[in-house]
């Protein structure tokens, strides 16, 4: 046997060689105290420095108002050209980093941990000891995550899904609840599942008994698209600042409802069926499940992007009518948070003033933050305990 | 519906700036007659390097003896600071590239396309037009991808696998084939899914009636671990080096052949299972069929590490004996292929010299290059058509 291990010991000599070489150290460094080491050796570097979620924003103004942003932090130059940088300890969470390297931004080759948002590419970590742990692969029954493909009979073309079955779906015959969990602008059918963290929200919080366990659907809301960039004849390019044609997604719905009832054990009622999503897909929930309230039993809305009036567009019109209508008919929940510095913090005060007047009643989070994924995973963790119940 | 478009456009403001401003340009840009340029903004760097399966290796000779190996190439500082380098015309392909910045390995955060292979995350590209189109998403039916859990008696834990289920399957009763197909070292059940292109080239072979509509399991030769770096409660740290104890990963793959057979609507007879894999996974291959010749019509091996007598381990012991009764039973495929610049090269002529003394005949191809995914996925390409027929 060793004869055999010291071949694969010559084969790994012939990989390509990368720099980090024998003096690198451990990036990133996650210590006892929950603080953060990031390293990278860049001898011949004049200024290098690292964004991340952990960096406390600053409120900058344009002319358009004032935002909350987040600017880098310089690292420090040790020895061997190695440079670091050091955060206070941080509470549990997911955070998202990148380094800068006299201005050029780059990835954390030590991580091999990158989520892709959008075009971007972020490298990511987590400190365990709290909420972070619901994102953690845990040693609990695991549930399938499938990438399926329906027909959409509605926008003519097949499309694709990420669908999570909870554990024990194989082997059970019982049939279960469905969640529709749907993406933001610039995100699409794998978002939930890769930023989202998704499979293991559920596996974990359905082994802790605190919710249901269900199916969750992710969709792909560019209903000009197929699927994720690369993943489908639409090509490689990935969109940037997709939305949906004008109210051509939300109709075409109803076919993703139809093939997930009759692919797979779903319990077949409105008191069964959950929508939710943030952003653009906060702004699609709330317009589906408006225009068809018979689908859906409840509805989270993430920061969303709220409906307005557009007369000439059959889903966009007459939305007081259609919300009166669907709360008339029943509503399980009906459940928005928001960030206090989210872009659309103005839009859903409106909002919420318009579901007041028409006397809709719904369950409302306010969080700190902004328009970010870290709010959207800890509203999820929130809204799910009060699903099919 | 106007005001809502402006919202989303200040929403993009918001999002961290990268450094890509507004005088960077596309890269990697395939040109018409198939060279690619890449390009970089760094106006500080002194040096600006590009990696990639492109270019081509290099003999170097080392105390082990004589090895191809790859160096990266300089780019040229064009106006602006955009760091450039132009290919010539390049075969249909996928490549594989990474720039080095004063000596900094880094990926081209212009394409958010990336593969890790093992810790290493590289950026990726195909040029159309000959193999590179099989392995590229096409407007052609397709299967689907599942990463499901299946519960390993022999190792005692619940453990994962990647599987690809043809297009049609869920709609349809029939009953289908089976592939099994492994990964080399440092890999796991997702490398042939994501470095392998498995399901673009399942999806374009299958839709060009090249191949058998097949299930492909594609399983995880690390006996010590559950999954994937970071998918289950193993932990997020990417082991480099994995061998399986010795000897406990090939019994175990009963486990995983009565878990497909009970889960999904297979063909459960010898004739109508194939198993195949690469490096480590060829290995495997090897001596699970040969210690189960009951199991595998059809054998894949891909630069395969080679069976070495250890005679107090059961199932590597008596291997000459074991393969005379493997194809006494009966095999309808014994493929080997190679390339000859692989530093297994040696090893497998070995091989196949005991083959040919104990009568045991075979498929063999010999490319050229090395130890190397582009080998691999051209060697199931080759093979894929000779299964099930």
């Amino acid at each position: 046997m060793k004869k055999f291990l010291v071949l694969w010991g010559v084969l790994l000599c012939c990989l390509p060689i990368f720099s980090q070489g024998k003096n690198d150290k451990t990036s990133p460094e996650i210590h006892e105290d929950r603080s953060v080491t990031f390293r990278l050796k860049a001898p011949k570097a004049r200024r290098v420095q690292v964004w991340g979620d952990f960096i406390k924003p600053v409120t900058i103004e344009t002319g358009r108002g004032k935002f909350e942003t987040t600017v880098p932090v310089n690292m420090v130059e040790k020895e061997d050209g190695v440079w670091e940088y050091t955060t206070g300890p941080l509470d549990s969470e997911l955070y998202r980093y990148l380094f800068y390297v006299d201005g050029i931004g780059m990835l954390d080759m030590q991580n091999t941990y990158v989520m892709r948002d959008g075009r971007k590419m972020l490298n990511y970590f987590i400190i365990p000891g709290g909420i972070g742990d619901v994102f953690l692969a845990s040693d609990v029954p695991h549930g399938t995550v499938a990438k399926v493909w329906y027909d959409s009979p509605a926008l003519n073309m097949k499309r694709r899904l990420t669908i999570y079955t909870p554990p024990g779906y194989e082997e059970s015959r019982r049939k279960y609840p469905v969640l529709y969990l749907l993406h933001g602008m610039s995100g699409d059918e794998n978002s939930w599942d890769e930023l989202g963290r998704l499979k293991y929200i559920m596996d974990n919080l359905i082994a802790a008994g605190k919710i249901v366990p269900m199916i969750v659907v992710m969709s792909n809301g560019n209903s000009p698209y197929r699927s994720a960039a690369g993943e489908s004849a639409d090509g490689m390019m990935v969109p940037t600042n997709v939305i949906s044609k004008e109210g051509d997604f939300e109709p075409s719905f109803n076919d993703i409802v139809r093939y997930v009832d009759t692919h797979f054990r779903t319990q077949k009622s409105k008191s069964r069926r959950a929508i939710a999503g943030l952003s653009m897909g906060g702004f699609h929930s709330a317009l589906i499940s408006m225009n068809y309230p018979d689908l859906f039993g409840y509805v989270g809305l993430f920061s969303p992007g709220t409906p307005v009036e557009v007369s000439d567009i059959p889903v966009y019109c007459n939305i007081s009518q259609k919300l009166s209508e669907q709360f008339r008919k029943g509503v399980e929940l009906y459940y928005m948070a928001i960030g206090s510095k989210d872009f659309l913090y103005q839009k859903n005060v409106d909002f919420r003033h318009r579901l007041d007047s028409l006397g809709c009643p719904y369950v409302y989070r306010e969080s700190g933050g902004g328009h970010t994924w870290t709010n959207w995973r800890n509203y999820l963790v929130d809204f799910l305990p009060r699903l099919f119940k």
